[in-house]
């Protein structure tokens, strides 16, 4: 054996593990919903993991990886690999094109999840496989093409983004924003008198187990980004991933001590998380110090976004903007101001923040990016959720809202206390036609 | 250090952290029985779980792995490696015997696991550890030493099965069908008058997440059959993988809302399953799209077989035969149709698929292996239950199913809103002698 | 690519993989004690859960891993590496010291964690922050200095400790026993008039799904512990680990079966702990029988040690005592008694049990080890407790505890199956102030 192979073959086990990592983080996704939303619901929003799961992969697998990776086109879009054909060949990488088709069509997956969470307990089902198809085939694909791409647009101009917390976080949490706004609030959640009502989460022990199964998946999610088993930021990468998670988590625990006078667990929760979504551009690129920052500034920025999101009254049920928008998008910043040469040097070309000697540029590159990405994610969305609105209504009806979507859609109820049986048949005509 | 050193310690770490993902497959079964049966016989069924894992790899480790892997007997049985000493000197891999063990335990534990399903709700426990006991021992160490070990007669016919649809799958399946015939139906399951009772699931979240924990273990399952990190299928196997299960889930989505006019969620949950179970004969043989296919073959066919059960009022509570009974021989008999001979090459000797210039030969040893496994699953199985019903009563009480196995036969509810305490003296009194 | 960089990426990525799957770990230990505790706390636990994690890897970055692994002082304390800066050129590894450190960290995580468990349901969640710093930043890193850190002086007795049976478990246990007394039992729990009390665990499918969890972090546990993927001992460890946890299961369904007529699901959840615990020590030096009667002993032994804790009004809701302090104690004797030469030398330095040559010598070390890493474990604890309960009360008030500490305390019950909303601002007076 040379060592080649065995270099190709560590690589392959490398990317393979952690994409099943990125991928068992849908089963965290699931977990986080299902205990955030209402009970009657709890099911409704698993199902759309499973559409995030299974409609993004085959979309991804037939054109979405090919307007994304595929030869460049004007820097704008890939034109080849459809069902992973055609020229690939400026994809320099010691894994196959499959395996690299693996871990991209995790992070894809991804993307979709968080807006899932954010049109939670209302929205319609097929409006909801149909807006799957179009962000994991065309929306996500083509912001990704321009930044990670051979030739893509973003990425020429210098922007860097490690794992994605712009590509990913920051266009799913703006994407995540328009659908909510467009799908409306849930019935009762706003009062015509301008109160806000809360409803407690219906499962906080699954939410939280959620968190921990996303937590680990980050590992895959960041650490394999390096595509490379033998790149020497590994180490790195996960010990600034574990201080961005902890971080923000300390952080919320402690400010919502002071702000609530009690350590809010949704808070802490999705503080963790924020500290995650963070630390993804510049897992890589930043120091520990900075890293503990950044998990401190986003476990609370995501607590006022949060707050301000229900200020302007605008629904999400389990904070997928305040988490993937905001932070995604300060971390994005963060890359600009604090990225090291020495550590960049490490995976990337030699850039610079803005407290590291680059001066301007990169921070530059960084804030268009951003600014595109978000740009992009929420018109993008907008415009195909308007389209979709057309072929079928975005939203359940009221009776089916009341009654909840667990029951009204999918015919069954997520938790059931019975210890008997039913009639089928009484059952069925029970059900919705 | 040499590379030998290096190599043997790569394909170490990835068969220990492959096996580990299996092994974690016992905590998804465990999710998606509990949340797939009534809330009552949630412990037990849990328990059962607890029994495949404990006891299987101890008797696997005690004679199991002997008469599966150890020196072959007229290509019937193994006959050396009884706790794992004497010669094993005909099994060639770069990992030490103890890791192979290792695997191969987290694959039995896996065929037991799938027989715990189908018997839910009603088995005698001390029954069941029997039949653990032999299934583990006897029953699949057998059928698999036919299979996969070196000089078992159907591998000398010419079948391959790479990571067991026939050897665990079907065969599971299979034995899972005759122990929920002889065990009956539960009571209510079905009326006198012909009708057909269901009950909702108790907890949908929890088999949800069971099956994305599955899900992940089964890229374990079947990249880790390799055995070796540096095999050149690993990177395919594991998109065929994920190909196949995106499509058993996507098609039971909309098959079932064309069908039940509602995307019915346990169906989902198995229809995933269903894709995963018929790719793992053929995940490192077939294409992508064979993988696709495959998947929505599965998913409808998982379908139609659940009906096909329930109408024949075969009581099998959370379908283990039709996803991995059916969905099992589906994906055996897929690989002599497509096995495509570039692909066998890497990993087998050179087997094509009826499709792919192999004849008639491929397909041939694939359906006669298929249905000695089918066979020998169902009727060993019957002829172990038939024994152990002498020795212990195959099903609890009436008054114990009623009550529930959990209180019943556990003494515990799986759930409880009690906030302060009981007496323990009151308690023990109530407890079954 | 030299072999060299390929050695080195490989055992990162070991490290980094294992060092995810411990701290995923987390998520078993709270699912675990959310399970085993009343439905009331299961969020309090939880976000105990949350800050061992969060404070405990903050903690151990700043100061914990300078005083564990920094440059040895008398052999009691390590004096550099604050912030991982400074001389750790005593520390000889293939990898980089982040990712040393943090594999590391994911031990102290798991330390605290087992202290939560036993002070669930009461303790005030200031005064736990508290000892959570203390524990990670003091307690736990002092003791690993004396027997892992180079320079030690319980190492250069002769102690030796593969993955820490007695610094994590024996240790954890010890303080937790500790903290519980100090803390005292809850509400009811004893009566006056000697009658113990007692509560059906509130989820006991998510408990035993958190010791399936656990489960499969223990692989990355012990296999982790080699810090190298070409150690040869890599096999043998995920073994012996594999099977002292079938046999502590299969023996506490055994047993419990045989001494209360019933298989006790939370004894045979503990009983798999109890066999991992007590393999941790010795999973590289023992042999695989032994490994077995390890996992049996400690099962039984675990049963015994619940039901004397009980006998002695000592109140600890998830068994952490019985669990980690008694099985870790056991499986670090086990080591000087069984401890094989043929497996030290791969991993150490030539040591033996009493029963395999080793004369007295390695058992002595091993017992004043032990003893001095338990009065350690306990003296400490309680010398913190008394401290901390002059700045903050150690327990939560009457009024707290008797309405849960999910409500009391944090102000959002685990579990709610409102369907509607509730208006925020009625809640917010409702809430403690």
């Amino acid at each position: 054996m040379s060592l080649e192979t065995l270099a190709s073959g560590l690589d392959t086990i490398w990317v393979v593990l952690t994409a099943a990592m990125i991928l068992l983080m849908e089963g965290g996704f699931a977990l986080l919903e299902a205990g955030f939303v209402r009970q009657k619901n709890a099911v409704s929003i698993i199902m759309k993991v499973f559409v995030d799961i299974a409609f993004g992969a085959l979309i991804f697998y037939f054109f979405g990886f090919a307007l994304m990776y595929g030869k460049d086109a004007f820097g704008i879009i890939g034109t080849s690999g459809f069902l992973l054909n055609g020229d690939l060949s400026h994809i320099n990488l010691t894994i196959s094109k499959e395996t690299y088709w693996l871990f991209q069509s995790a992070f894809v997956i991804a993307v979709i999840s968080i807006v899932s969470g954010a049109v939670a307990e209302r929205i319609n089902f097929r409006a909801y496989i149909l807006y799957t198809i179009v962000m994991t085939g065309l929306i996500y694909p083509i912001a990704g093409h321009w930044v990670w791409s051979v030739g893509g647009w973003l990425g020429k101009l210098g922007m860097i983004d490690f794992a994605g917390s712009a590509v990913i976080h920051a266009l799913g949490g703006f994407s995540a924003l328009a659908a909510a706004i467009l799908v409306g609030p849930r019935i009762g959640k706003f009062g015509s008198d301008g109160s806000v009502n809360i409803v407690p989460p219906s499962n906080l022990p699954l939410a939280s187990v959620g968190a921990f199964i996303l937590w680990f998946g980050w590992f895959g999610f960041n650490s394999g980004s390096t595509l490379s088993a033998t790149n020497s930021s590994i180490g790195h990468i996960a010990v600034t991933t574990m201080l961005a998670a902890a971080a923000g988590s300390a952080t919320c625990i402690l400010f919502t001590m002071l702000r609530y006078r009690k350590a809010d667990p949704p808070m802490v929760i999705n503080g963790a998380l924020a500290g995650l979504v963070g630390i993804t551009a510049g897992c890589a690129f930043v120091s520990d110090i900075v890293a503990i920052g950044i998990g401190i500034v986003c476990g609370i920025a995501m607590v006022f976004a949060t707050e301000f999101l229900e200020s302007r009254r605008i629904d999400d049920p389990v904070g997928a903007f305040a988490v993937h928008g905001v932070s995604g998008s300060i971390g994005t910043l963060a890359v600009g101001l604090f990225a090291m040469p020495e550590l960049t040097a490490n995976v990337g070309q030699g850039y610079a923040g803005l407290f590291y000697g680059g001066g301007w540029s990169l921070l530059g590159a960084q804030a268009l990016g951003l600014l595109i990405c978000c740009i992009w994610g929420f018109a993008a969305t907008w415009i195909a959720c308007k389209w979709i609105g057309k072929l079928t209504p975005l939203r359940v009806s009221r009776d089916e809202e009341l009654v909840g979507l667990d029951v009204g859609i999918h015919g069954v109820p997520a938790y059931s206390t019975e210890d008997g049986f039913l009639d089928l048949g009484t059952l069925k005509s029970d059900l919705k036609p």
